[in-house]
């Protein structure tokens, strides 16, 4: 099946995620090596598309040595959606679809399949342009791991690598210092990070948007660690998270010009426990620094093997599909069903219960 | 079914691997928290249930921080079986069968059961004490991943993480270098270290167990590289590795105020490829730098999930079984079947022919 | 002069500080083997010296382990001041001058001499017990290395590892995302964190307390970067920078029950850039990361010999003084002396010039 | 002075250290921006000036991302010295004297000055070089920390760094299984990556060159610390360790096609103790870990101040002259004294001292 092809593209949308370049070494390297072809790099997204200039072919040696590097060589876009791109006309600007743009680009380019990596709306967005009658394959990213297709993604471990190495670093000077220190993380509508990050830093609390919180639940577990002389607390509080009856303080502003206006949710848990419990209370954000960084041996063989996955998909014909793991093993999965559903934290499920046995507290 | 219990026991044995100590925290903190059970732990393997002072009472408070570190607070055996126990009688050293002394001083202590966390060796000691009676669950544990009746067990991902950050290291110094660098991995029987590291890391070969090697296949890959550019390689060796048609070079000889003979296959691998080669050539030998450090976020998680899930057994009534990962769920296996069979790296499986797509050899 | 000496008192005071735990070490373990002195732990600071209960005798075999470990095992006080000791009467809090109590305590515990590990604040209480006939020694003890008296001192090291490594994990995203990233690091009083992870971890632009910045100058260097294919900045801005002619938006309220208020440096900077440059800009606030986890080599090799030193100090009868390091080697200084002066970056220094030399602006 | 400068070469030579890039981008960057120069890269050591092709111009934006990337982007010469420069003449290699052809060179080059990034070795080249008349500059390069002009080397903060990382990883395990653990790491001639490694490490004994053991003091140790409870022990050995009245087992064979022949002193020191004391004993060799690696915040701090002060110093026309450290500052020195001495430990000096009075053995 895989005899007409000869060339085809690599390229990377939406967020930053630890992984990404190991994708795309491994997608360049297996197309070379394994079948023979031509890899295309293509650059910011599906703006590389639309303006040609922005592609260039990228051999095995172009891709040496990026494997442990975060961030993505082929850049991301910041406009991205060919079906709603911003196009400036009589000096208004205005969204215009330019799909067939997208296609005619990768006539011209002889690209026989498209490898696109990305999250949800870049799914979203290479699933439209399939039926569209676009040869494409998707591989899955989010640091968050909300996709529901898949059971891991590249990032993710990453993103509670470093979560975790915070923890243990805040751990020794609450500690010493009896303080409630309060860890903000990634994850606005799902807790994993906060989750994993949670158990495995040791935290007493852990606050997640699929577990609405009762501040007055977690004040209480700190006061009864006080009692049993373990006057300090660690918690982990996802960007997400709310309390019971309340709203999520996150809201997305992503204005060109403006930071994007986090509501601080770990303030605010930071505030109310410091107010509920009269201790010294201190918060940290951790922000961007999850998603950047060298990726985990972890992350690095998920990508690789995602990346020489996809171009195996390619070689086979399947299209408008996305590789994905089920448990240990590597599969794939139509597009349309990879993008509908998110992947929450079960709220009674085994992660959740593990927690709870330890004596963490989600404030339900 | 676990009204009956009140008190179970703990104890740790074999080689070391990074979270140990979080399966013992797990332990200690479900048991009290969850059951309301005491936890007592058992000190230097099966000793401890041999010679009585080797046991205390574990509290929560007194596993406090031991999360992230290395090692275990419940020390390992040397001696080791209980049912082949080195006694000095007469000035001589003979092996007594001191499995019933272990079964009475379980009554003694009041343990309802134990919780032994071990590899092949001392799983299989916890079983013919489960055929003789004695309430036990097992938690599985080897570095080398090569236990079939779970797909990881802890440990195995922190070790991954050293050699893949070694391989980072090496990998510029014999970049600027124009060098072939060596590096020698954990891994007797099977190959799985070698093999993840390999990829995660970047390397240009990988001669593991399963797979024996031919040397000129190997250094007629790098001098492809060379000709191409690429004027240094890395190659990583699992410590069992050998050559086509050889023996395996590693011998074990754990004698006491002996060093350990080791093979030495790094230095006979990179031996021969300087010789073929005419490459300047260097050898680094990890040893126990795999065993050792603090558990990544993936092994402290999984440690953790074990441990709650040992205590959960416990509280069903599963003796004579062992908790075990399938895919990415918690279960659990009879110990019967868990010890009877190794999981050697497949051959022509996917992570073999996700390393070959990338131009990796296995010297075949 | 040592030979009156048999038992010595050890306490560590103010913020937390990675290598705490190395001092400590250090001067039981010298002080022990070296001379034969009995050391006491003083818990929570000065505290410890005024509720008797919170002193206990500390061997070689209890300080085992905690070289590499943040934080410090004897706590540190959170009310502070014998001279100003808070003390209920009458259920109002009013601050009472106990220095006599200490200076009984010390001779109800049988203490010889007091080796005193603190910041400016600690040591000046130090200071003046001094002068009320205490015989005591300091050891210099801030992150932000703001101590004139010393060239270095523990725990800045690590500080500044922790906010290179930071800038390492932003910068991948940075470039990858065109964007403009904020770090916001510690120093309220002095820039040197900023300065030296800044050329470190290869900041754009770095903002100090001693330059005040002007916000046209960043933001035209990081146009001009954009322009020549530069497409991201990464600016590192210390507590306490603020403005050309602003003040400093740091207000200290270390009030019980409340957030310490920060005033948002990075957030008003990464606003401000936003509106200059209109491109894509976010905030990371490490915060209290900086003050933990475990001590680098040279953090703990500085803390050894400070505490090694601190006790030939009390050995040669120096009270009054407090150890250094002056250049590559240990000292000592006196404590009137020590804690008069403030060590700011000297705005036209080698280092200011090294970091102008490579291109970093710092506003002015 | 610096009128007369238009462009500049930068070469490195020797040896990998971590820091080398960082160098190389500093004098780029300073060269650039601060005084308008052009700089060359010359590649593969003094080879780049042998042979023309081996030579390019650098701009700021190709020494981007280099600062945190251990190795060299120059690549380092293997053959090396142009005053005894290996010819093949009818079939066989005779050393010839090139230093005229690379002055030529460096005149058709253009180049009105040269930065010699080196070790000892290179260094000595350099000087001859500048006693012909060539316009050089040198920045000192050792990761042993052994030149005696300079107070610090960069490269060496990340060597003792791998080593105690090593160390930190061997003691959870050496505790947890009751073992001696040795470690071998890098110093021919001078014991400073052991000492200091060993002292942050919190090793029991360091066996270095400048103090030679006798291996019955260190058994002796290590049975009083199991006396004392503490049954393990770890013990860092220098490659140049030797023992009274023995030789170094060091052997330096530089030969291509072969294996450098180790001593194994690690092995050796092992072996000795494991029959002195009858405890099971492990060994680890670091080897090439220790030259790779991202370098510490304090070797790239250290690096860009000489890249700095390199170009400062041919502005100022400071020609035969080497960049150092002396104490915290930067200053210079004549090539001439720079290479004529090593800097040994002093057996009796305050670093030995503070490892003598923890209690460390040197097994003298």
């Amino acid at each position: 099946m895989s005899q007409g092809i000869r060339r085809i593209g690599v390229s990377t949308g939406g967020g930053d995620a630890p992984g990404l370049n190991a994708v795309i070494r491994a997608v360049v390297k297996a197309a070379t090596n394994k079948y023979g072809w031509e890899v295309m790099g293509i650059f910011d997204g599906f703006d590389g598309l639309i303006h040609l200039r922005k592609a260039k072919l990228l051999t095995p040696l172009m891709v040496r040595g990026i494997l442990p590097r975060g961030g993505t060589i082929l850049g991301a876009s910041t406009r991205g959606n060919p079906f709603a791109y911003p196009v400036t006309v009589k000096g208004k600007t205005v969204l215009k679809d330019l799909s067939d743009t997208v296609i005619r680009n990768m006539k011209r380019l002889r690209l026989d399949a498209l490898v696109v990596i990305g999250g949800d709306g870049t799914l979203n967005i290479t699933y439209e342009l399939y039926q569209k009658g676009c040869p494409v394959v998707g591989v899955p990213k989010t640091i968050d791991n909300d996709l529901s297709a898949t059971d891991k993604t590249f990032g993710f471990s990453t993103a509670v690598t470093t979560a975790t190495e915070a923890l243990d670093k805040l751990h020794t000077t609450a500690e010493s210092h009896h303080r409630i220190i309060v860890l903000e993380v990634m994850g606005r509508n799902a807790g994993w990070i906060a989750l994993e990050a949670g158990i495995a830093g040791g935290a007493d609390a852990i606050l997640i948007p699929e577990i609405p919180y009762d501040i007055q639940r977690v004040s209480q577990r700190i006061r009864e660690r006080c009692e049993r002389g373990s006057r300090f607390s660690l918690v982990v509080v996802a960007e997400g998270a709310r309390p019971k009856g309340g709203k999520q303080s996150y809201v997305e502003t992503n204005v060109p010009g403006r930071l994007p206006r986090l509501g601080g949710i770990g303030n605010q848990v930071g505030e109310a426990l410091a107010r509920a419990t009269g201790m010294d209370t201190r918060v940290t954000v951790l922000g961007h620094l999850q998603r950047g960084g060298s990726p985990t041996a972890y992350d690095r063989l998920l990508a690789t093997r995602f990346g020489v996955a996809a171009v195996d998909l390619v070689a086979r014909g399947g299209f408008g599909r996305m590789v994905c793991l089920r448990g240990q093993r590597i599969a794939s999965v139509a597009l349309s069903r990879a993008v509908s559903r998110m992947k929450a934290v079960p709220s009674r499920g085994e992660l959740v219960q593990t927690a709870e046995a330890l004596g963490i507290t989600f404030g339900r």
